[in-house]
């Protein structure tokens, strides 16, 4: 099986058949993290950096009085944040939307693969730039777009991350978020949630079904959503769809 | 006179005097830029690290339809992405609110500085995990904060900034950001800032006034906030201050 994260950094720099044995080699046990089930929590010391094998994880912050924001989504081949160890404490928590299968590198090997390799520690910065952004992007949603403008530009930008590691099929992708979760993302109630994605469906741009997202006109959903991809900097990425 | 950049990277990691030497060194020439105007665009080549000696200045992206979303505030002593430079396009522009001073660093100055001193390694990594957590949080208050809160918080953000860099005066601090600024970072019109200021005001928190922010009761506003500046990750900041 072609590991998700090489599949991921390959996008932002060619990696050599050394570099992806090296990534292998980095990689300690992985393991199964059920459902709605938190990875890392905040105030958590991060040793070592978590990655995405499998499944749909995302960044959240939950307040006292039970309001949580997922403030980013984290997709199969994600590592979470490379260089996390450098810090002492976790400031939010990452928890599992469906079954995650979870990597782990520790901080000493993340080191010894970016000394050894020049292209991974520029495919990491890379990755990392390209995250935060992915975060500023979020923030213009919340900040200037409205309600069905916001959910196209993540159902934009979800389908073209899928796209990049070879998880959509055609104009269809996994859509496993609940009207809940999206809420939580989009600042939003689950009613006003439904009510935009039936708007989505009557402008005959989407269909959403047992967790399957279809874009019938990908050019017309980016146009009301405003997304232009340059953001997401992903330098091979067509090289990587052509694979 | 001491490098702000310098004070700020001290946050991170105690710098040695051979480090501050050696980022001294690294600066180029440093040119001022008029207040409103654009430091760099989206769209350009980032081929060196912008810093902001002195001034504050923004991260924006504008929609062909006016609407401007800032989306973070660069302040003395921030570099504008000490890895920007392995990124083929800038994504945002970077404008200045008030006249600013810049300094930059290049592309190869800033791999020797790093492969020289694991220290500024470090202290630049840590820079951009704590930018990154920043910008995880304007998601949060633009996802899950109320306008008072979201506004509340920003006071909370930016004075425990300055405070760290040496730049707040008791509880005093600069807020060279008009109502149309606050708005367009807050997701807001002018007029709802205006409305919100007034109710800070009323509650006896701040007092806003020539370009000056007081805030007369801290830890009330940061209560009203939701702020715990544990995001801001300032491992050495107490030292700081002190200094």
């Amino acid at each position: 099986m072609p590991s998700p994260l090489a599949h991921k950094l390959n996008c932002y720099v060619r990696l050599s058949e050394d570099d992806r044995m090296c990534l292998a080699d980095a990689m300690g046990p992985s393991r199964m993290v059920a459902p709605r089930t938190d990875i890392i929590h905040e105030g958590d010391d991060p040793r070592a950096i978590n990655v995405i094998l499998d499944g749909w994880a995302c960044r959240y912050r939950q307040f006292a009085n039970g309001r949580r924001q997922i403030v980013s989504l984290l997709l199969p081949g994600d590592p979470c944040d490379p260089h996390v160890f450098l810090l002492d404490e976790m400031d939010h928590t990452i928890g599992a939307i469906t079954p995650v299968l979870l990597g782990q590198i520790s901080g000493s090997a993340m080191r010894d693969l970016t000394a050894r390799s020049p292209r991974l520690d520029l495919a990491f910065h890379r990755e990392s730039l390209a995250t935060a952004a992915i975060q500023r992007e979020w923030t213009v949603s919340l900040g200037s777009r409205t309600g069905i403008e916001r959910l196209a530009h993540l159902f934009c930008e979800l389908y073209a991350r899928l796209t990049a590691i070879g998880l959509a099929d055609g104009n269809t992708c996994a859509m496993p978020m609940t009207q809940n979760d999206l809420g939580d993302a989009m600042g939003q109630t689950s009613v006003h949630i439904n009510r935009t994605l039936q708007e989505l469906r009557g402008l005959g741009l989407i269909t959403l079904r047992s967790r399957r997202l279809t874009i019938h006109d990908p050019a017309a959903l980016a146009r009301l959503a405003h997304f232009d991809a340059a953001y997401l900097h992903r330098t091979e990425v067509d090289r990587i769809v052509a694979c």
